[in-house]
């Protein structure tokens, strides 16, 4: 163990690396941001390369990867950065199928390095403290609202609209990783997943949950909110109603706000890593993916009005 | 520990039930068959009931159940009986989602009882000659073609095209079943599910796997298959091409049989049932269903011609 700083690369280098990661490295002493490879994108200041294989080729004193692509072609440059005994962060979501990340969790196991498939929202500031909440509460049940506009999150992302990108699961993965962090444990017990006629991904679902204890939990998707956008997730108890909202930034107990502040998501990601890493563990929660999975599994499909963008 | 008969009782009778369950466990002395529940089918000479419930509450001496209902009402069967301390032997699927199985797995270990994913085709006379042929060779590709015709195996069973009733994917399991017991741990990277236009399960599916070595596997579902039916796994090696037809139990080298005899998958799994009963220990492999919750997530859906029985 060393408490040099890591040397990191980047690959895939689009919106959420410049809005979030970039940012988040460049204040955390624990890493030397070293090198970035992308088929678009640029980094000013540090090499760039086309591709994390000549990236790897480059830079053998590469120690860790983020890995920020699409999740279609997350598995070959994981497969890739593990192979050449570099630690890999994976974006959320870690893979297109849980399969291959299951894989990639033995392959970094073999290899001696950490693997960490990364939910940002579990780092949202008042996931915590929900989590604490409802477990000094009796839960009745829980109901989770992802109300979002596409258009404005997502606009001309292709990939997202394609088999393996999830379609409203992209961000609705995000509700499923605070929402398995902080309720009991529960699997899907009917679905409905709104495809347009035009499209390979869902851009609504309508999801039933029960929990290990026989709670009811809902979902509900929804990839066309204009407006105010909802990201919530509402549980009734016997301590009264909790409120978990924007995106898990802000929580209230029956009205009263009891914890807010600004958000930090990615800096904690960055200091995660740099601990598990520096531990010499592994961190791969798939129950978020799992989720997703069983939801298209068992879900019927319903097709509704084409999207546009 | 005990040799005494394991007292059976078994839910869900239905054709799989009449055409082997009863046979299977009437020649076995690891089992007394105690009691049957189900909602329209009977059995002779033993007590029935109309449900799990009401068997449980009638026969306390009851220490294991065999679950045979369509999987979409698995989970609350499979729960009342690990709840009531009874060994559970799943049919296949296991359940309708990955996650409601793990939670019964994590059930029975709680309640110290056994539980049983069983995969009938994993136990085909030619499947461990062709792990052992497999093992002893170069696999270079392999291809998994099942094709056989639905009116003839599942006629008029309407919860087989509901959600959760899998479709095609209720025989490539069997599949599936089989290859992720004798090929390399492998994942999907492309998927193609045929859905006839009236039904919310697919009638054919076109699949890619890549092995963790990274080689080609390939599976094509067909459930539209008039004549010979087609349950093959095909393997190309070092060694020679391998050919394990009839759903397992026949096994040919270069076109020479080298291992060909008769059926015996549920005398078999219910000898595995008593062994890990006896032994205090569970069999819960998700393999095969994963790939399944795979293919739906990361699948594109094809609208093809209504399908009626």
């Amino acid at each position: 163990m060393t408490s040099n700083p890591i040397k990191l690369g980047i690959v895939g280098v689009g919106k959420i690396v410049r809005d979030q990661h970039l940012p988040a490295v460049a204040k955390n002493g624990d890493y030397q941001f070293t090198a970035a490879a992308s088929r678009h994108g640029k980094v000013d200041g540090i090499p760039n390369y086309p591709g994390i294989e000549a990236m790897l080729a480059a830079e053998p004193g590469l120690e860790a990867v983020s890995l920020c692509m699409p999740p279609q072609f997350r598995y070959d440059a994981a497969r890739a950065a593990l192979e050449a005994k570099k630690h890999v962060f994976l974006e959320k979501p870690p893979g297109a199928t849980v399969s291959e990340v299951e894989h990639l969790k033995a392959l970094a196991e073999k290899n001696g390095v950490s693997l960490f498939a990364s939910w940002h929202s579990r780092y949202a500031p008042a996931v915590e403290a929900a989590r604490a909440f409802l477990a000094s509460a009796r839960l009745t049940s829980a109901a989770i609202n992802w109300k979002e506009d596409v258009r404005r999150w997502h606009p001309n992302q292709e990939w997202i609209w394609e088999p393996g990108g999830f379609g409203v699961f992209d961000p609705g993965i995000n509700a499923l990783s605070i929402a398995t962090h902080i309720l009991p444990p529960m699997f899907i017990t009917s679905a409905v997943l709104d495809f347009p006629e035009n499209r390979a991904a869902p851009v609504a679902a309508h999801v039933a949950f029960r929990t290990s204890n026989g709670l009811p939990v809902t979902m509900e998707l929804d990839w066309l909110q204009t407006g105010p956008q909802s990201w919530d997730i509402l549980a009734e108890t016997d301590k009264g109603k909790m409120v978990l909202s924007g995106g898990g930034a802000k929580l209230a107990i029956d009205g009263k706000i009891v914890h807010d502040e600004p958000e930090a998501e990615y800096p904690m990601l960055y200091k995660r890593f740099a601990e598990i890493v520096r531990a010499g563990t592994s961190d791969v929660d798939l129950a978020p993916l799992q989720h997703v999975a069983d939801a298209f599994m068992l879900g019927k499909r319903n097709v509704v009005e084409a999207f546009f963008d």
